[in-house]
């Protein structure tokens, strides 16, 4: 208490009442500031709202709304009987160049852990070999040509030109023959999977989904009150005859056919056949994530379920994260002919429409043939890559790990021979700022996998892996 | 039939069973040329689809199939028993430049009523005094500086350069004093109030809205099955001793307290209050949508009800829309500090994060000053528009109309002396290329406001007005 007590006496002296700046908000940058130059110290113990405001001649409500602010920012933490203390292991980026709280709100992000890219980092492609040069140009090129009317109010569905273009590019690419009226353009998976939620089902209404599956998916349809049904997955991908079997009155099922996300494995035809056979049975819809369908390393790209889907039942969802970069947050559903007047309405209530300029941006880019080159260079890029790092790996860890014999994606599967915490280990390596995601946590009712997954598309040669292995195995 | 069947035989003759092309598609692009090429003009019926599909020797399923994607284009309409017809009334636009099926799905783009501005449209900012040059010159720049981190996944709740720009722009414009992480970057008004009633509501709340109010506001609360709960509006703005008292149990009230939309009026001080008193005693939640409170002519813009909220219980919710352009999709929601974690939560599984570069480009345009001074210039300019509009119309329009006195806003509203149906007038102007919107539209349980809404930003002078407004006095 008594250094607290002289924290706050350093701190404090500067109130200022009659400033611009309100009080609460001078007592959040006093703590902001002592706990960032380290005058405040990790899990050390600030002094109580309570007495704090009576020192300073304060409504208690006053430091409450600090206290709160400094708590949601993660600065510090209530232990309640044992009192506030500044967050244990925070780690504080101090600089020379420190922030002043004369700079504004500004000040904050300079604590925030930096979005940095990580060692086997998921889910992210090679971007030191994305054409950057050609994407400023292109980039250069539509905001000068910008017309009047495309700042206007864009189309919610999506511009017409990226629409054609998508149609296009599907059509040679996936095997999907569809009307660019059909393509529906937003702003990331998430944002696809509730518009198709919106449109065709209801809260209460039985979902399948994989598992493991990709949280993303879950979570979302967690939150609009879908129930969830889990179905297993084996080396064929979801195990349809069991999910629609156990799950009799579903309304929908949410698959990743090409590379099933986690364990990149294929659906197989029967399973496919038999999918579209029980939508088309129960009215029922498939919901097709085809996230990174573009990236097979062993043959060509499986055809999409889409292609096949003859009775008008499957939503098919694509994205540009992966085969362009994430920071773009530009996705695509191609809906059922039938179905484009319910999502054109439901687009209506739900979507704003996506930026013009990035889907201007990225029409080019596709329609001038930088997107078919690009995408054919990652294809073999990522398969060289994915050999590197399968090997380096297996160099440097050997007998402790096997490596899941997987046909595409973007990330390896490593199953461990000791069997132990996947995700503990995990833990250890983000600590050791190498990433990770834990197989068990893409597990919901079947806990049966365990393994790390490894993002290998920023990974250049086996030489690196190799010495990532080594200091993985340092953490086992 | 003897018609439709000549021009069947004319549109069908090439269909190709071994193109790469589907069958269905080729009779899709047949008719759509055949459309197009005024072969088939609007109003005439087409071959029975079972006729058609007999004739080729096609599954009906194939017809059926081009059919429903012609239905679903606008191109032709079932009338039930009496069989199926272009639709009548279709403007087609046929060029000498004609798009051969050949050039594939974009070809259909080229009938698809092009999004141009229109006299009078309503929520579109002055775009012919945009600083365009700026503008590109900062976006070249942004994408040019693109470093790789900044491709990689962005933050969902928002660039933080951008979360900073805004928070410091609030707090001087606006009056709101809050943290860059009260801040969260969203893609819209839609996607903004989505994100709150997910976070904050439960199907089958009840929310306040105007009556009449915005129309989207309604539709979107009723698609998120939320139990709408109209209060009727005065020249104060919302009742608020009356919605309160009527609805015990509200859960939240959604309020445009700067400019009523669509009346705007302002809300009270005393209402204000009200409302705030009433969301703490019974913690529900105010939605403030802000969406143009920068546009007030007549005194200083009064600062935003969020800036009276002591206790935490206000959502503020702003757009670029009004004040940048329409087409740059990006609105941002401000959340009570003690809500900062449960808004982050639902983040990460509703918001995908908008488009790094549109945010980058915003957040440069606000720390360098031009936001701040393209306002001020817009402020002054729409005042003066504004009264030169109403000049002019009064000058064309007489004692045919009256118009409200509103302190802001972007459009004016035009009562009519002699009632009439709103709707059926801008069903007329529509047709003469005028844009209104029916005060009608906006009135949900209330009838009892009927007038046109004229959007003013695009028209430079009175001279302008006054022949537009001849142009409306001659369809009243």
């Amino acid at each position: 208490m008594r250094e607290a007590k002289r924290q706050r006496g350093n701190s404090f002296s500067p109130l200022d009442p009659t400033s611009s700046e309100p009080i609460y908000r001078q007592i959040y940058w006093r703590f902001q500031r002592a706990i960032t130059d380290g005058a405040l110290s990790p899990g050390q113990r600030i002094p109580a709202a309570r007495a704090l405001a009576k020192e300073l001649g304060l409504a208690r409500g006053t430091v409450d709304t600090a206290y709160s602010l400094l708590t949601a920012e993660g600065y510090i933490q209530s232990r309640g009987q044992a009192g506030t203390v500044v967050t244990p292991g925070l780690k504080v980026r101090t600089t020379s160049a420190h922030v002043q709280p004369s700079d504004g709100p500004g000040a904050i992000a300079s604590i925030r852990p930096k979005a940095s890219i990580l060692p086997f980092q998921m889910a992210l492609p090679a971007l030191d070999v994305f054409p950057r040069k050609i994407w400023a140009q292109l980039g250069a090129r539509c905001i000068r040509t910008t017309r009047i009317q495309d700042m206007a109010n864009p189309s919610v569905y999506g511009l017409d030109s990226l629409r054609s273009a998508i149609a296009t590019y599907l059509q040679v690419a996936r095997g999907i023959t569809c009307l660019p009226a059909q393509v529906f353009v937003t702003s990331g998976y998430r944002n696809t999977l509730a518009l198709v939620s919106h449109t065709l089902l209801q809260p209460g209404d039985q979902v399948l989904i994989e598992d493991p599956g990709y949280p993303p998916t879950r979570q979302l349809l967690d939150h609009l009150q879908m129930q969830i049904a889990c179905v297993p997955v084996d080396q064929d991908g979801m195990l349809v005859t069991q999910g629609i079997n156990d799950w009799p009155y579903a309304r929908a099922a949410v698959v990743t056919p090409a590379h099933q996300s986690p364990l990149s494995v294929s659906l197989s035809l029967p399973r496919r056949l038999e999918l579209l056979e029980w939508a088309a049975r129960q009215q029922a819809w498939v919901i097709e994530d085809d996230y990174d369908g573009e990236y097979r390393y062993i043959s060509r790209p499986l055809p999409a379920l889409k292609s096949l889907d003859l009775d008008g039942r499957v939503l098919y969802t694509g994205t540009f994260s992966k085969v362009l970069f994430p920071g773009i947050r530009l996705s695509y559903l191609v809906v059922p002919a039938a179905q484009v007047e319910r999502f054109e309405h439901v687009s209506q209530a739900f979507l704003g429409g996506c930026p013009e300029l990035t889907q201007a941006i990225v029409a080019t880019f596709m329609t001038e043939g930088h997107f078919a080159r690009h995408i054919q260079r990652m294809r073999k890029l990522y398969g060289e890559r994915r050999e590197a790092v399968a090997r380096g790996l297996k160099q440097a860890l050997g007998d402790h790990i096997s490596l899941d014999a997987q046909p595409g994606g973007m990330h390896l599967i490593l199953r461990l021979t000791q069997p132990q915490s996947d995700r503990a280990l995990v833990e250890r390596l983000l600590q050791a700022g190498l990433y990770a995601e834990a197989l068990s946590d893409c597990c919901i009712a079947s806990q049966s996998h365990s393994g790390l997954m490894l993002g290998f598309a920023n990974i250049d040669s086996q030489a690196t892996a190799a010495q990532l292995g080594k200091r993985i195995l340092a953490l086992l």
